[in-house]
């Protein structure tokens, strides 16, 4: 079982996925759970997903939204793996952690949105874990059981914008620049990504980076404990862990997206995400 | 007139405030306008405010909350003010940025915690301006349009997590920090922050900080403008428009803020932002 946001006829909604097709459990139990929130709030209880009779429609029939549209919140992690070349002595003490606003995220199959300011547009593929029960000052021995599934993220980047001072904020902010989808994979339905499951991302087909989730330098555990910290964590934020070398402005010569390029982010046991580069203007 | 965000007996709530006290608003016109930011999108529609008859309670009977307590974003400026020794060789060409979550407000008269986990925390007396009219690639022309009020913010900032790394984000998002409040005051009601009103902040009745709002480096219509270009604004969206020199860690040598201080920002033809610091364990 998959979980999913989605817009279908104008209306948001949300789902569960099995290989019939999607579930759609705004419009059978909006009432209670009118999005994928709620119902991680209440704990996704099982019983409204017995006897759901036949699926709606095919996941290819639905828009898919954000897993999360409107998270409380989104803290991401700047660049968060060993690389073969990574000095140890070098790694930084404390993750570099920045927030990213609801707005600037889009679904699965959702244009990839090249701003009209910038020709500096970059990709970053990573893991997303989101967040089931709540709590603040939360141990990394407790961390796991707050988790309730992961996702797939680009956190796609406006590279001048992000350098316009020493704070990432207008970088990370643009519309239509945060991808995470296409759905939840619960923990007990993919291998554990604290083991390591693998990380790849292409651009047209070429590979672009590949990683394993074991080689997080700050792993989830660690993340949750920290932010946990400062902030609250509630049910369905998200914590966006991290990416490897290889996306554009690591490589030489420098690579952005244009429009036209598709950029997929897969992760192994989750799926993949994809996503076409469209201008702003004709978005 | 001037509207406030507050909690009365358990409950949610927002008022209109008149020399005579507090119309409980969310009482009245709940059904239509659940929170202040809900009564901002609608464009502040005068028919509600008449034929009020009584206040319902006096300012200091109600416990004020954040002025917008569930803004979509809350974007603030770091350090925005020329000073008498500023190089203007030196002044960056682009405002300094970061986002603050919701979860990290308080109101006037709360109390400011000193978390935990540090002995850093700081004080920085800030104009706050709340978006009325939401918009996106909006031009300083057309920016002063889009702001439907004033309010005074504390940006207090836990100094040591601030700078686990380069990015603000953990230091500036803990818990029971940033201070907004008492209430908004329309831009009709108060003399132009863009010809210059005084902004002081006082650490138990002693000044520490003092400008003008006509010397922020980065304008207001300069920030809207700015903002808009990567993120949409929507109503109720509050921009904290940064400091001026003086606060703990610029003085030498530095003071930092203890349990028992009291943090007071004041803005001319707006009041007075009082909040003292509470050890958090004890809050």
């Amino acid at each position: 079982m998959k979980f999913v946001s989605f817009v279908c006829d104008g209306k948001s909604s949300w789902g569960a996925v099995e290989e019939q097709g999607v579930f759609d459990m705004g419009a059978r139990f909006g009432a209670r759970f009118p999005d994928l929130k709620s119902y991680i709030a209440a704990g996704l209880p099982c019983e409204v997903l017995s006897d759901l009779g036949d699926a709606d429609c095919a996941v290819s029939d639905v828009a898919l939204a954000p897993v999360i549209p409107n998270p409380d919140k989104i803290v991401l992690a700047a660049i968060n793996y060993w690389e073969d070349d990574t000095d140890p002595d070098k790694v930084p003490t404390y993750p570099v952690l920045f927030l990213r606003l609801p707005s600037s995220q889009i679904g699965h199959g959702a244009p990839l949105i090249q701003p009209r300011s910038s020709q500096k547009l970059d990709f970053e593929g990573e893991l997303a874990v989101i967040i089931g029960t709540g709590g603040r000052h939360i141990t990394p021995e407790q961390a796991m059981e707050h988790v309730t599934g992961y996702s797939i993220y680009n956190d796609a980047s406006v590279r001048d914008w992000q350098k316009h001072s020493h704070q990432f904020t207008p970088g990370k902010n643009f519309v239509g620049t945060g991808a995470f989808g296409p759905w939840m994979v619960l923990p007990e339905d993919m291998p554990s990504p604290e083991v390591g499951v693998t990380l790849t991302t292409r651009v047209n087909g070429v590979e672009k980076q590949r990683t394993n989730t074991s080689r997080m330098i700050f792993d989830i555990p660690y993340l949750i404990s920290y932010i946990s910290t400062f902030a609250p964590l509630v049910a369905g934020d998200v914590i966006v862990t991290g990416t490897c070398t290889g996306f554009g402005i690591t490589r030489d010569p420098k690579e952005f997206l244009i429009p036209g390029d598709v950029v997929e982010v897969e992760v192994e046991g989750i799926g993949l995400l994809s996503n076409a580069v469209v201008a702003e203007e004709t978005a």
